[in-house]
């Protein structure tokens, strides 16, 4: 049995006490700022409001002022915070850690890249940069990737993900804590390469998702044809970027077709966010318009992606640091979310090189 | 302007001839002896009763029987019969190859493998040794390979496929006869990877259906949550065994993350006869069952593979001469088709080597 702290009480953090609580493990679930409502209704009703499922007994939910008390024990931390909560996660954990006896596993769910002067950068180590000096040491990275929607893993249905992190040496002991008969983990050594691929996966859904738009404007064809070969043009030319900048950010092609890449590139053009906010600009809309009008309390992750790397991007093409001929997806998604482009596809620069 | 032969009145060789006309070229569309009807109907109004499609003017429809006489002057022919029809399709173009003057293209739109008591080999080269073995040099072998649903191409929706073959030099001169602002075609030399993609994939979409009729019989969970977490474990297993089976062939694993594996796999999950059988297996009847009194006229491509490679996969993992631990979800589909196994998804097995 272990104490787990899942710092974060959105619907990923609070799904992934299923898997644990079916372990015997004890959680300690602790809500952020944002979460406050979420944790009095666990209180009160053991509901989750947004995934709609109820949590187990061994889950205690607490408010983010208690995270000093409840990481005393504690055999490992759980990210669940969204990407833009990365830097006050840290602020957090670095008033807390000298409370944790030796070096402690910090396990992100939190999916996302950080472009800045430096270049692109995984999310750990931003989490890592955020810390005091002191309490760098103090933490093991290992982060979860894969085809995961909560609401699924809540309701204990079949999901596939990998484990991994910075310690190759931990993973098989973070998969064991983990894996259920529902929840199926394996441990991939690919830091680098998972990280990448499950962040750009966003980007890349969003792009899937305007061809919902693109066939709301143009209609069926006369004999009934959809767009599918559309959609199935853009997620490949997806996983072929997404290969590119996994091998520029030292990670590995496996990652990019099993799992973290094609698996969870293919769940997340299931729906979702990134599917709406898509099928608004296939529609025509601008971004801006269309976050301001129709989207304004959502979180549309392949939106973040863009505007989180899309000037360290386009730096780093204009320096050669990039290559862009290499990424036209990812570049026309960057130009449509930060500079209000129209949605054309550029379909003569795909698989270039 | 080129003289074209297509082989097969299918939806799919129908379909092909829309890219072929708006580049100004001739078609000659043969009807197989299955095809008579569809034959009649084109003469006759224009319209693939199928396909639902009015092909261009350029179009004109022939009976197999003619085939000896608009193959002279031909400058490419292209094969559109199922991959039953091959050896067919070898003893018809074994009778008339001599009329040719030198060296013609032979494009395959069928996918396919066989597997025989040597192994297993890419269907290209069965139909070479269909041929008369004085005919056999006067084929250059290419394929077209990628996501790409018949209706949506004569409906001219974006359509993003490869075209490769055994002659390298070959494949720019055949991706401009066929490039259009609606198809986009590129060249890719790893004819090997590209049709054991293109064949495997079918399996693999036969095995993400099953989830269909999974999700029919449990129903949708307490949150209505789906079962997409595990269709995509499903999608990224058959990739990674794609893999494997592309190693061992002699292909290149970027066909597998690119628009031959992952963007087919996509595109053939969405729907078709693949996905109505898995439904059916995944709702608890066996193969035999399913076929006989559910889709006794349907050409279901994924059971058609395991059909062709079983005895030869199962035979070649008892000689060692293929790991058995590489392909836990190929053989699963195997038992399911050839022996009528229950479906059920052994993930235990998943991502081992």
């Amino acid at each position: 049995m272990a104490n787990v702290v899942i710092l974060g009480a959105g619907v990923m953090g609070t799904a992934f006490s299923f898997p644990l609580a079916d372990n015997g493990h004890q959680i300690r679930l602790v809500g952020t700022h944002l979460d406050g409502d979420i944790i009095e209704e666990i209180h009160e009703s053991g509901r989750h409001p947004r995934l709609g499922s109820t949590v187990a007994a061994s889950v205690t939910p607490y408010t983010y002022d208690r995270l000093g008390e409840v990481i005393v024990g504690a055999d490992m931390v759980v990210l669940g915070v969204n990407s833009l909560g990365v830097d006050w996660a840290a602020l957090m954990l670095g008033d807390v850690l000298s409370s944790v006896p030796a070096q402690i596993p910090v396990v992100l769910l939190t999916k996302g890249l950080v472009g800045d002067e430096r270049g692109l950068h995984i999310l750990p180590y931003a989490l890592r940069a955020g810390l005091p000096a002191a309490q760098r040491s103090r933490i093991s990275l290992a982060a979860i990737g894969g085809p995961s929607i909560a609401g699924e893993l809540a309701e204990r249905r079949d999901t596939c993900v990998v484990v991994t992190g910075e310690d190759e040496a931990l993973l098989p002991h973070l998969a064991n804590l983990l894996r259920t008969p529902y929840y199926h983990v394996w441990p991939n050594a690919d830091f680098a390469g998972v990280e990448v691929c499950v962040a750009m996966k966003n980007i890349y859904a969003l792009a899937v998702g305007l061809v919902g738009g693109f066939l709301e404007r143009d209609g069926q064809g006369g004999n009934g044809a959809v767009m599918h070969n559309l959609a199935a043009g853009i997620f490949a030319q997806g996983l072929w970027e997404m290969a590119y900048l996994v091998e520029k950010m030292g990670g590995k092609r496996r990652s990019v077709f099993t799992l973290p890449g094609a698996g969870d590139l293919y769940v997340t053009s299931m729906g979702g966010r990134n599917s709406r906010m898509g099928r608004l600009l296939g529609l025509g809309m601008t971004y801006s318009q269309a976050k301001r009008e129709r989207m304004p309390d959502d979180t549309i992750e392949g939106a973040q992606l863009a505007q989180a790397i899309g000037p360290a991007v386009e730096r780093m093409v204009d320096a050669g640091e990039l290559e862009g001929d290499a990424l036209p997806l990812m570049r026309t998604m960057i130009d449509i979310v930060c500079h209000d482009a129209p949605a054309e596809i550029p379909w003569d620069a795909f698989f270039a090189q």
